[in-house]
């Protein structure tokens, strides 16, 4: 079984006068930061604020990129182009990766929101773009992506291993697996909504058995390196102590993913 | 008098299905390029574009940031606290050098839109943050400034000369001058309309003579190391073509400010 | 043959700055404006001057709402729900209706922007948000549609049928036809490109015949009541002169569709 | 004394994925509901919304109109021209009266949001062209507005008289007051800070004394109709809930102002 883990959280999803009041109690539980870049959450002086939480807390700094969609936080499946994908996240990882240079951190990750991924699946051209973005941007940026990726995002996974990506594979705390490899979206269904101690134990038991049930009970199997909860589930906090404290116990070490 | 003068231009201020015809224009007639970056005009895709062809001209690359007011192309003054200036300028700045450094370019400066340097002339605060914001982010960029900064912005002149910035003074071509040291706003009133060579000889007076006739007669003077001529100005290319003629005439040569 | 048509346009796509410098010469020369409503194109100044422009030469006043998308100029087809869908509309038509009243006009018609259309064909729950929105705000505006609607928009066929609304089918003077009914989109493939005279005898050619030859040779044959040219067709103008010309001498009256 | 008064909010300033938790908590302890219409926050889902729940409540359906400017909750003053004003007015106002008139509800008054009071009052030009805006949507609305309005606006409150709109002076429960006549702004410093039975009687002594101490110690005298509490102030229910116990205590009915 693995000895360490990472957790990562999208964060800073707040905008304008719209405050994310659980972003302060989340970022000291978490090792890996995925925080918004202005196109579905977040704004310049949010990014600014969270990049400082993370450095506070010694949490790694991710770019989470989205649709450029705010009305509907980026949760919309959009149409797109391969240059209108590439040059969307050249913008968004680019500005992120400012805030962080600023306050002297360095760009750990990226991780497109959910409908970013979706967008990007017709084709392979879409996912290349996707891969194109970020290797230009620093071909050491490590890309977090719901495992298996290769069920989650064929054309990605194939992609990546082309170009030479480091892939992060995670696993969902708080969402629930479909058959086909992906989760039921927030927006569309429901959250896992267990006691925080059988949701932590659902986590260690995906760690140890290397397998998830999904909602039409059959078993997904595959590996993965960091755990996700998103910043907005109504229970994160409560989910990330129980975590931490299950994972404790288990003897598993919680540390980001080294660059 | 001068041996050599930069010109430069704000452009890349097309969005999305709106294009600015003329930029393919007047690129290769410029030295260096102030690229909009998405606030008050420009797009990722349009930054890209204009990027690309700032690189095939061998014209260095600059960041214009503007005011979040696209409906106003920002061209409206906003009250803007410091924190508000800086972050948005290291949002934008870090998403255009993004651009520039995708396509192996290094930034070479920035110049903030018009009404963001009218937004930041209240007090020393957001100067300061103006200038922490680009040297935060580099401490070698330039800051192009319609000249006389002590005039058009007594703090910003000020706070340059303590924190040891690189200003960049300029002279517009396309604009007419007010006695107190700052232009007729092209939102607000006539802008230079002169047969071409009329205005370049304008310019190029002006940089013989170091002074310029003000709309109420009287005399301005002060010294400049670029030229600016908008983009979207009625005759650009006109005003560009005649002003490099009349400085190869003089003997004066056309490169950009060395970094 | 028919006795006389009309002829619509989507106008008044500008934006802030971003003039649509067509708009003053093509309203003169149709009968129906549909004019944006600020999501995908026009603001609240362009939608004003729009509608008087619509007023001082006479031509019914249309809504043309859009996708929340201005970056793509709403043409990137989005997954909406029914209720986005219907308060998207509510918003944006009951925004030019204002505009209309305090002018002292009346709506006449609504038509969506293409995307739009094609973002609500996934069901009947989509279809059927649209004519409710529409119906909700005036029973008696009339919905323009390209025809034929029961190819391009089988749902929406279906419930204009059964909830009564008042459908008017278009024929694209500047547009492709495919042989599925839908056109090919000015964002993805050619436009028609036919000298005007030509393009006028291809409109006449439909009317007289009731039927047009598609992309792949094939043949499809519907009735229209109106003839939609694009404002921002390169030939637009000159499309529309020689479109007027050809129905005069055929005998053909152009007039708005009686409300 | 007064034998009524009215209460309103500024509500269903939620947009997107940021709902306001307290909108349905304040709507059944108020009479007149300012609902956001989409520029400074609100979005046609959430307005929607708002308007059903205020019809749900009896609460009499206002338009509050904002600036444009999302990313800063419309509290930032920008420089408009008077065509800007009207125009930004009629859209909002528009597009909020459809919402109601679908519901079966007629507009019953606007209050435009606190900055753009503030952006409107450099000249009479800037306030006619809001009053205008008003009075060509519906002649009979009525205008809430901060008293004493010849202090608060000046040239609001003589164009206002001039033109025979009806102006409904509200005292602000949750905002301390200048001795100008203005109010603290939210975003700037302190909101009353008072034990809701405290605020309570802080609100039935201005009703009963006619006047109110400032931050400087000053007394403000002036006459008000209703009385406005924001609904994302902190304690905003428990002061209503104060106010509607402390004001029929005191015999004074809560009801809306008739049109």
């Amino acid at each position: 079984m693995i000895q360490e883990v990472d957790i990562n959280t999208d964060i800073g999803e707040g905008f304008g006068n719209y405050a994310m009041p659980n972003d302060e109690a989340i970022m000291p539980l978490v090792t890996s930061a995925n925080i918004a870049c202005g196109f579905h959450a977040g704004d310049p002086l949010v990014m600014n604020k969270t990049v400082a939480l993370a450095k506070q807390h010694g949490v790694a700094v991710g770019a989470h990129p989205g649709l450029p969609d705010l009305m509907g936080f980026g949760r919309r499946v959009m149409e797109l182009a391969p240059e209108e994908i590439k040059n969307y996240l050249i913008y968004q990882v680019g500005a992120l990766k400012a805030f962080a240079e600023v306050q002297g951190l360095k760009l750990h990750h990226v991780k497109p929101h959910g409908a970013f991924f979706r967008s990007t699946k017709a084709n392979e051209a879409q996912a290349r773009a996707m891969v194109e973005a970020f290797l230009e941007i620093d071909p050491k940026l490590m890309l977090y992506c719901p495992g298996p990726p290769e069920l989650y995002h064929p054309p990605l996974a194939k992609v990546v291993a082309e170009m030479g990506m480091r892939l992060i594979p995670e696993f969902y705390a708080d969402l629930n697996y479909k058959p086909d490899g992906t989760m039921v979206s927030p927006g569309k269904g429901k959250r896992v909504e267990l006691a925080p101690s059988e949701a932590a134990q659902r986590v260690l038991g995906f760690f140890k058995e290397g397998k998830v049930t999904t909602i039409d009970g059959t078993e997904l199997s595959f590996e993965a390196l960091s755990i996700c909860v998103h910043s907005d589930s109504p229970q994160a906090v409560e989910y990330l102590k129980a975590m931490r404290d299950a994972f404790s116990e288990a003897g598993i070490t919680i540390k980001t993913v080294e660059g």
